[in-house]
């Protein structure tokens, strides 16, 4: 018997990115929370070196505990080490039903627990939860027209919440009764379920219209941090709060995947004349303070290499730096990514 | 609220193993399938390299892609590039409902048939598919008499199949008809379901029983090779025939964990005299053939060295030398293990 099967990625670009591209940047998105990023859906990969060594990993297994597990040199270096030619992808089984929620949450502890609950309720169906905080949901409200609100403005938090499972006669009902049991522990005041694959895609356009609304920011400054995820909150608040206070003026926007410990902040910051670098920094070392990343899952390339210092410590940097010059000592390869420029690539 | 978390990772030396080993060998087992190896399970870790420099690596986040995944170094390569000393680990919910079943099942294709069918049926509460060829059933029968059989001997696989989930008013039902559908499709010819706590650890002591079987024989030689999981059936069918035909009065014994690719094999190959490098050549060449892994989970160590060849290729193996010479150049941590010693390691 034939089944059929899927590769569960999924990510704002899924119109447009490459598998190479997934594979470079080690990609993350919507479904982490169930299937992982890129690098737990490599099984092999054929990477060619600077000096033109064709590294053969293309295995097929699941486990393989024989040396090395080289492919992850290459999953998410940005093409500093090596080329990606050929990749060897895992599939899951394809979800036979689908099930999706948008709710309003009065407050961040609130929607940990909801998750928390969910991810035991459901057990290994519960594919995404995703947040938009209230700036972000305003935003795409005002920005793109053709989004509907399926809830009104007003509550601090929202998340979309999706199961993925096999059997839509026992999925469905299971996912509406956890969503009725969390207003009763007061985790969420409001909740729409979408009843068919329309409504469902429409909940899901209300999450992915964020990459619409964000172009007609003027300038468009966008950030990608993570965290431990008890950081977050304090993180959140700290960011609106400044912002509010430095730049009355500005518009801001934070959304991301809260199970992740991934925070997306879009932001006009800088339209008053105020410099990228002090952005960057603002977002930066409140980051730093949280003990989180300056990049969950886009990468450092060129924008974010004078920042790595302040996620990285000197020791991490210069590791990195002696397998890079292993791999390609004439730095031929994504010359000036990942690394600031002040010192030998 | 306060909500149970465990520790995913089950493997047969559960009692004795520790952190440390199970990062340095990447360590997997019984609930691969469903929760990843250690290198899937730890966030962030500190490793002391040769030189002293201490990395400090223990990031909290799931996402994290400010440079090289450095933690990645580490996880599996048995300590050759450092010495782990700490490690942050992913938790999971705990589990509220487990189920448990042990079949007989025709062939190998239909144990493939029945993974599948369950991996979807199951959703994400799938948490083992544990095989036992018959010679590995006789076996254990055999040498621990405290084992009762649940199931006659005679059929060529047993599958030991569990699932873990949170709700068992429902996920108990659904693991009963799952398995009621499997005999009308034919692929299990006969089922017994733990009805009790007792019953499901009487059910998994059989599979755990493999490792005090094998005590018994003499010489004892142990195999954990993995390979593409649609090259499992020939592989293990050959084995055995050879087997058969060059050793009629040995044991052997095949087992493992089918949704993972990986077969252990156990044998007293060797008590009439034939060197161990002989029994060696015998397996390494059929999972070379298989374009297998001649580790699957217990790593390279210093017996499988001479053999790593038959799995890596050259330049594979000549890049994770760079690596060694560029972490240990003088190479004091973990001296001989992996590399084959003809050649500066």
């Amino acid at each position: 018997m034939k089944r059929a099967s899927f590769f569960p990625l999924d990510i704002g670009s899924r119109g447009s990115c490459t598998v190479g591209g997934n594979v470079s940047t080690n990609a993350g998105g919507n479904r982490v929370l169930r299937y992982g990023m890129m690098r737990n859906l490599v099984l092999g990969l054929e990477a060619v070196l600077a000096d033109g060594t064709v590294i053969d990993a293309t295995h097929k297994m699941t486990k393989d505990n024989a040396g090395y597990d080289l492919k992850q040199l290459f999953v998410g270096s940005e093409g500093t080490l090596g080329v990606v030619t050929r990749a060897v992808l895992a599939l899951h089984p394809k979800p036979s039903s689908q099930a999706v929620a948008f709710c309003s949450v009065p407050d961040f502890s609130c929607a940990i627990e909801l998750l928390l609950f969910l991810k035991g309720a459901l057990g290994g169906r519960l594919s995404a939860f995703e947040a938009l905080w209230s700036n972000a949901y305003a935003l795409i409200l005002e920005s793109v027209p053709r989004v509907r609100a399926p809830l009104p403005v007003g509550s601090p938090l929202y998340v979309l919440v999706e199961s993925l499972g096999s059997d839509p006669r026992t999925d469905v009902p299971a996912f509406e009764k956890a969503l009725e049991v969390a207003p009763e522990n007061n985790w969420v005041t409001d909740v729409v379920i979408g009843r068919s694959t329309r409504e469902m895609r429409a909940l899901w356009e209300v999450r992915d219209a964020v990459s619409e609304a964000v172009l007609k920011l003027r300038p468009f400054i966008s950030y990608d941090v993570s965290m431990p995820v008890g950081a977050m909150d304090l993180f959140a608040s700290s960011i609106v709060e400044r912002t509010a206070r430095d730049w009355p003026g500005a518009k801001i926007g934070l959304f991301g995947h809260i199970g992740d410990g991934n925070i997306h902040i879009v932001t006009d910051i800088g339209a008053d004349g105020t410099p990228r670098t002090v952005v960057d920094e603002f977002i930066y070392d409140a980051t730093r303070a949280a003990r989180g990343s300056i990049s969950a899952e886009h990468g450092i390339g060129f924008q974010k290499r004078a920042w790595i210092g302040h996620t990285r410590s000197p020791q991490e940097i210069a590791l990195m730096r002696a397998i890079k010059r292993t791999l390609d000592p004439d730095c031929l390869l994504s010359r000036g990514r990942i690394f600031p420029i002040d010192a030998a690539g």
